[in-house]
């Protein structure tokens, strides 16, 4: 098997074994065993993120998208307002999901620049003088920038004036702690094909067990994408209620049984020295990052394209997707920028491999 | 690999190459050359149902569900109104999504009892008493009974009235001729997991090419399933808009191949030779066809539960189960019955060691 190494935001590098956890006899998703698997994969979701207690697991067939839509189009009410966090791309996708789902009146946007964070000062003077407020959404790692959020502190403020918090753990979840019995987030959502490493296919929704209930009775907007009926039917017979992706859920199984036993502070740790290897090494040759004041992830960083002569974005990625590795172009900064993620079963001799091929690419295209 | 032999409407039995296609490098799937695997996919989905000329294939992440719900919140315009025809639980989930997405003067149900087809007539007087209908929906094959509605005489009223025809052809397609050449139904849908013998998480809507921009500037009712944007992402760069399920493309266009290498008229014929040793068989064991006098799609069959002392299908189907066999359910008929499907990568032998594990069965429960 040939290993190529993503340094993308997700679909992510996956171990052989998850690869040949796809391999199995044909199943109908009706059957009890697999009923038995769903329920396994939740539970270690939920143990991932301390939730066991608190929360519920709610998977869609779909991308990370599918079931960010799930949580937006479900559990505003009528009577409700969202304060969409908006800093990057993924914070207007959710404003355009707001868009399409509920009237004006529903939604407001507190929009801060790509580079910047969200500021408490100015959330919290919302939340006072907006009081029909009763949800906030915030992006928590914005992989637009690799701007990481103040999730604790937004999550303290929703706490405070008593207003439901829905987060977008896209891509930080499985890569930053997200403690859920100390920081019961009402929900928050991510995905299969990232730091859990598995494929794509799977979005899913992690609700608060305190408060499923009320969203009982709201209008449904979608059929496919409706949480509660969704959480129903996986409480009530371990099925998601349309076909799932049978081979994507073994795969999903094996990444938790994988990250379940090299463990979460490892993980993050593994990612942590993946992403100091790439900044100083990148920093060695010249790439600056973009914006380096910022709290990052350490998942994945912005680094603004240098201004030599030669150099070309589609140059370096052809040059290192030639050698097995592949970069990714940035996004709406209004700066010429390219980004590296660093996650995916991936570790510090790959990237100091790539280090050393972007030395190559620098001296090519500088005639050393 | 064990082989199992899936006797259920899909996910349905793959062949180990389907199986081994989801193992590949990882791959992000915004590269070049996936996008040409994306394009490979619709183009051989529209091969199949000779609809290069005349169609667009617009993929999405997700169960056929999901598909049919992209076509009917995307496709209808706030002055039109959808005539629905129901005969069975997939007519009733479609009905239920116009529920969700539309006012009720903006569709009207046609129902018949599912042991029963939709007929012409009566159609007619519909389109003749609501001339405000724009669209007129049908499953073409009903899999809650396996009954095979009318749909070339549906598509010659469609056309005679001037209305747009959504064919919902989940469980018909890649089993039953569709030629959309000489039938361009505006809309036809169906997904990854059945007749094509492909892995689930993929559906799909065959748009026609002469009409698609009729519902550029519909307002939105949802994002991830809005079905102009995807098809505008998909012709303009060759990429769904959000992370598509990889490793199920490629499987999905293995499964391609191998269905365009068997022939789409050998695997009818190979299908409705399955069907015919299925229904001998279970008759020759005092099994009876719960519909017999109705189109058959034969691709699946109810059957009555036999009424004896001993019979159970619960007891049927572990028996079965046990043996590599797994059978299904019956589904809102009112009567006690079971259903068995003969698609997916299964030959006449396997159908008959089914009829034989059956008899065992049969012996056993009656103590012969």
């Amino acid at each position: 098997m040939q290993r190529s190494i993503l340094l993308t935001p997700g679909p992510a590098t996956t171990s052989d074994n998850v690869k040949y956890a796809q391999i199995v006899p044909d199943i109908c998703p009706r059957e009890q065993s697999f009923g038995e698997l769903i329920r396994e994969v939740c539970n270690k979701i939920l143990l991932l993120a301390n939730g066991e207690n608190t929360h519920h697991c709610v998977l869609f067939g779909g991308s990370g998208t599918a079931a960010v839509e799930a949580c937006i189009s479900s559990v505003i009410p009528d009577t409700g307002k969202v304060l969409i966090i908006v800093n990057g791309a993924y914070g207007e996708r959710i404003a355009e999901m707001c868009k399409v789902y509920y009237r004006s009146s529903q939604y407001e946007i507190y929009q801060e620049a790509p580079t910047k964070l969200p500021c408490i000062d100015k959330i919290e003077k919302r939340l006072q003088s907006s009081p029909e407020i009763s949800h906030i959404t915030v992006v928590h790692h914005e992989t637009t920038t690799g701007i990481l959020n103040p999730l604790e502190e937004i999550f303290a403020l929703a706490k405070n004036y008593g207003k439901s918090l829905i987060v977008d753990a896209m891509s930080s979840f499985g890569g930053i702690d997200i403690n859920l019995d100390k920081m019961p987030c009402h929900y928050l959502i991510a995905s299969s094909n990232k730091n859990l490493q598995g494929m794509a296919g799977i979005g899913f929704v992690l609700c608060e067990k305190k408060t499923i209930n009320t969203i009982a009775n709201f209008p449904k907007k979608t059929l496919y994408l409706d949480l509660y009926s969704q959480y129903q039917s996986l409480l009530l017979k371990n099925e998601m209620r349309f076909t799932p992706p049978v081979q994507t859920i073994y795969a999903l199984n094996q990444a938790l049984n994988e990250i379940l036993e090299e463990g979460l502070a490892q993980r993050i740790s593994r990612y942590s020295n993946n992403w100091q290897c790439l900044v100083e090494g990148m920093a060695g040759l010249g790439f600056n990052m973009a914006i380096p004041d910022m709290p990052q992830s350490k998942i994945l960083t912005t680094f603004l394209e240098p201004d030599w002569p030669n150099f070309s974005f589609e140059t370096m990625h052809d040059f290192a997707f030639e050698r097995g590795f592949t970069i990714y172009p940035g996004k709406t900064l209004g700066i010429r920028s390219f980004r590296l993620a660093i996650i995916g079963d991936i570790y510090e001799n790959d990237i100091l491999n790539f280090v050393i091929i972007m030395q190559s690419y620098v001296k090519k295209i500088c005639y050393i």
